[in-house]
């Protein structure tokens, strides 16, 4: 949860002038995005959710950002748009942060999804991947396999987050140098699509948000990633095989994975589950006593990454 | 701000039900209410808030809220209205806590209030004094004045938070308890009118929020506690007399404070900055690492204390 940054009401009113979408008639801080100051933003005209970006997320990738919205908003995927002010801008400057002023989407972030929730998740990722295949942007992925060397070392004293963990993640990234795969399907992808970046009503997507990690990669690896956020048990040990084939169904709806991406999956897995470990050990060692964020457990991404090891893991991604 | 506790779609979508409410939209946690967590809920038919009750708020209280609020409601206080189920009932069970559906009302929480909001924030308590003088419910101030030394006993090393801290709150309690006055015009008060729990459109305040501290005081205590709350810079050091008789000339429009009150403000006002001194430090102490909770600084709090101290401190209180 966040809301770091704290608006002006008068700061307020004067971004909202900028734009053709009434006057403030409320605005409150919202407990979602971690990286980011949220604010639900009512006007006489609408509601909105206001974003200020923090740290993590750069100025410079902005555009980005609203250029893939834009686009996938146009093909009709269920991603807030970003609205643009009376001079065509997306992006303002508020309290001494970037930000912009974005659509409000229906739905609820789920915690413990249904099988068919992850059906619907699934079909949904896979009509996202469809429609960004032809979106010309492109974006390093600086929490993809070729930067995870780099994040476990600057994460610090992993042995201090779990025991023995340092030569778990130091054996893992050097079989996933062995065998990352050198080439298979790739464009942009959410990189994060977990549950509370999902917003539903029912067992209907109503929204895919929180697309501040999106860059190119395999698609395949966006799979792995939904799929390890989507089937574990709370504390990681435990994959629901209804849930995990509901969403491996659900994306074979929109997308056909190739058999190079399905022999890939396990392995992807494994990086995606690392991928988290060691983002979440690093944030565990560094966040600071009193700050607003709640410390995320790494340990059941270590569970998900021991299952993913297993010589039977490649029957988790069955659709059947 | 808080949201400690998750809802779960299902149980939302079960609670909801038991209302003419409509079905649910959206429900997004929001960082106000420090000691509840707090969901903007939105229906088909409009816009609550739902309230989870932790901790600090005794379920036994709540019918006491329940009923202040539809009192303050029907003599046109804007404060929010606590939503009945279709069978009459206000108070639920979500989660394992109580659970309210409140309105939801426009407006803004300020934080650097002008002269002018003042003024209007002291003419909306004027307003709501005059407006519970007959409601029959009572309520001990279990954060007033009989109870303070109780509460820096068990608040921890004082001086760990503010060298020396203990002995100026000794020395305060004395001198409080040896003049607090013994009777002056009391009712229910807000007792806790910050400037966050007014919520206010440019000078138009459009709800009093937040009334989990209400209980039976000095009418004059409560204008103290705005007082000290409205009118201090940021570090507590200096009162702005611009801000400070605006807050004074509105409440006076409603009502008329007694030559006996006007004498009284400054020692309730050393109170109220006695108060907050104490429940601050308790909480410094007492909030772990990590916690969702900013801690607030009690150092403002001492500063106000020292202002209200001198010998001139009258003069704060004059609407002139």
């Amino acid at each position: 949860m966040a809301v770091y940054t704290h608006v002006e009401p008068d700061d307020l009113a004067a971004l909202v002038a900028q734009y053709d979408i009434g006057t403030v008639v409320s605005c409150k801080g919202i407990a979602e995005g971690v990286e980011n100051s949220n604010f639900l933003l009512e006007t006489t005209r609408g509601r909105f959710i206001l974003t200020l970006y923090e740290k993590r997320v750069s100025e410079g990738d902005l555009p980005f950002f609203v250029e893939l919205l834009d686009h996938l908003a146009k093909r009709g995927c269920p991603v807030p748009a970003m609205i643009r002010d009376r001079e065509g801008r997306a992006i303002q400057q508020v309290s001494e942060r970037a930000a912009c002023i974005i659509q409000f989407l229906p739905g609820i972030s789920l915690t413990h999804p249904t099988p068919g929730q992850c059906q619907a998740a699934g079909a949904a990722m896979g009509a996202m991947h469809r429609a960004v295949a032809d979106f010309a942007g492109a974006r390093e992925n600086s929490m993809g396999h070729r930067h995870w060397r780099a994040i476990a070392q600057g994460a610090g004293d992993l042995d201090a987050v779990i025991p023995g963990l340092q030569a778990i993640v130091d054996e893992e990234l050097d079989h996933l140098d062995a065998h990352w795969p050198r080439d298979l399907p790739a464009h942009v992808v959410h990189a994060d699509l977990f549950p509370d970046n999902v917003l539903m009503l029912g067992e209907r997507v109503t929204g895919l948000i929180d697309f501040y990690f999106a860059a190119s990669d395999f698609r395949a690896y966006d799979v792995a990633v939904t799929h390890a956020s989507w089937t574990f048990s709370t504390d990681g040990s435990d994959c629901d095989i209804g849930r995990a084939s509901a969403l491996m169904r659900g994306y074979a709806r929109e997308v056909a994975l190739t058999d190079e991406e399905f022999a890939a999956l396990p392995l992807l897995a494994r990086g995606a589950a690392l991928r988290f470990l060691l983002t979440r050990a690093h944030d565990w060692i560094h966040t600071p006593p009193g700050a607003l964020v709640t410390r995320k457990d790494p340990a059941p991404f270590l569970a998900r990454l021991r299952r993913y090891q297993a010589a039977d893991a490649a029957a988790l991604f069955s659709a059947a």
